[in-house]
């Protein structure tokens, strides 16, 4: 049973994810059991959102599903087109950083650089790989060409620049890293850097200091700190967009410290 | 052959239907021939609206059809998980009252309290029972365990406060229960309710005594009122969203009346 | 392996969508093997645009697809509906110009008025053939019911006016006939009637004298003229929506002029 994910920044009002999709059922033999769509909502360009959508999706597939992943503003120009093994999973993306954070989840992930010319359709332009290149490298694996078979394995795939969540003592420090339709705020933090009791997050020079484990469980109007879906945790408020309410946008610093290091100066707020 | 449809409040911008989907694919055995989305674009948190488009789109699906909605701003608390037949189909949802209009429909319906801890997902927070226990839930039913397997029935599922539409002689008082993307005001009326004739509609302050049989038998700008898809009375202007043009919300009263009991008042309008 | 494609303007939040899916997998037999949405965010009645999307997306697609399209003003109203084969594909829409993109594509198309009464669902009202007569024939041809079973040839299936692009020597008289998510401007113009060189294109007042082979060789913030990918010539811009800068809609007039013919004019935009 093979799955095909697709993720792109097409939106769904044109023709672009039906072409891609009619193109993988034309060549692939077999076709996929599946095609899933993860999101087409990508933000025009926005390789970073793209590779954690990826990324938080990507494990919940059954091993061997194939993800094809466009979001491409360099399309017809000469960046790689790379095709990837990582988690047991299969990767399709170009070679823009869209894969980053799904490489990040396994030490022994294997990225290939396509040199397939010959798998790629004739093309009316330049403007539409998603059709004419991408389509036809995830119908090849679907088809069961092996990922050897596509190109040579790289080992500078095109990374986006970011640091990593910091954690000195009780202090926590990371940045938002989505923000999903609900207005929660998503961090790159793991759920596991926190220990049990009080703690306080600042973010958009606004400080939480409820800690919960359900969104429920929050006052209404009230916002709060929790552990999140894919690991990391999250700040949520009951009852609306916490985003909207704190106007936070994706990428703002955010810092958690756990109450007993901070305590004299957080007594008051308990 | 098994079809699932899912039905959430996700959006279609987050990782959240994918990794449903995934789960759904990774588990199931078989898994289900078709996954349907019905839509994912609940208001965050409507359990009403969920239950009449669920209500609305399941009569068309093949018997044996697992539908799974999970509109749910309880998760993580302890609200109870449904498993229901009805329709001669199967239903997942958290118990909330979004299955109330289903189950309405049917006074066979058997409703059951899921108590399977063991089919759940080991879980990074409590943010995303949709992956974590719904998904398993349904992967559960396409694998053909028996909705028995899962729970106990029980007989007071949470119902949404509501009162259904009334008829008293020719006049008939309900509520706008469904307003679609075309600005359609769609009704709790049942179709059958209205005799043939003249009749008169009130809502919002408005006034409307065409009657017709589909929309582009309305004069350009003119509303009217038909008979709907659902079994249910419609208000619908043709070049337009009526619903905007008078402000009308979900919820809003209407009142029918058939004019020959209000012969003298209405005759003007004629 | 028979593909269904379903392109409406329905929505994605309503239950629209998911009634007529649920429908063609009750009544045809075999079903399709899968259900593609071409897209449900057509503009309300834009027959038009809806004709574009298809005939740009239907190529990509194994032959023998069936395409169900259904942007349909008329319902209910006594406008046929067609069922078409052309470009290998199978076609079914209401007739109103729907398909003139797509019957424009192949000489040998043939046009069939439908007459199958006896396929329709009996119906609560008349405003949902979608799902009550399209649906049913969308069925009937994936189970193998042959398109002459369907209904006689016609050969005056409604056209939409308009007029086709002009070519005076160097000189391309067209007009803007779609704008995609990322706001590129996708001609009528066909890519190969531009010649190589020097190209000045003017659309909303406004001019263009690049001329580049993808998105990425623009500089950002400007525009240029490029090869399309279906086949027509687009006017793009990086780093943004040329259409919302420039204000531009779907319709516009558009004029390329290929500078060897305007040389002395053109010679200082170089």
């Amino acid at each position: 049973m093979a799955v095909l994910t697709l993720l792109t920044d097409f939106g769904t009002a044109d023709y672009y994810v039906g072409a891609v999709k009619g193109t993988v059922l034309r060549l692939a033999d077999p076709p996929p059991a599946y095609i899933v769509d993860l999101s087409h909502k990508i933000a025009p360009g926005d390789v970073e959102g793209a590779g954690w959508v990826l990324a938080a999706a990507a494990p919940s597939f059954p091993a061997g599903t194939v993800h094809l992943a466009v979001v491409d503003p360099g399309v017809g120009s000469e960046r790689r087109i790379l095709a990837a093994r990582a988690g047991g999973m299969l990767f399709v993306a170009p070679d823009n950083g869209l894969l980053g954070a799904v490489l990040a989840t396994d030490p022994e992930a294997e990225v290939r650089s396509v040199a397939r010319d010959d798998l790629f359709l004739p093309s009316p332009g330049h403007t539409f790989h998603g059709r004419d290149r991408f389509a036809p490298l995830a119908a090849a694996l679907l088809s069961g060409v092996a990922p050897a078979e596509l190109g040579s394995t790289i080992t500078n795939p095109v990374r986006l620049a970011g640091s990593p969540p910091q954690r000195e003592g009780g202090r926590l420090v990371g940045r938002i890293a989505h923000i999903d339709r609900f207005g929660n705020l998503i961090t790159d933090l793991p759920n596991d850097w926190l220990s049990p009791g009080p703690v306080l997050a600042h973010v958009a020079g606004r400080r939480i200091d409820r800690r919960v484990t359900h969104y429920a469980a929050l006052p209404v109007g009230e916002a709060g700190i929790l552990a999140g879906s894919v690991g990391t945790l999250e700040l949520a408020r009951r009852g609306g967009s916490l985003a909207k309410r704190w106007d936070v946008r994706r990428g703002a610093p955010v810092v958690l410290t756990q109450v007993e290091a901070v305590e004299a100066g957080a007594a008051d707020s308990e």
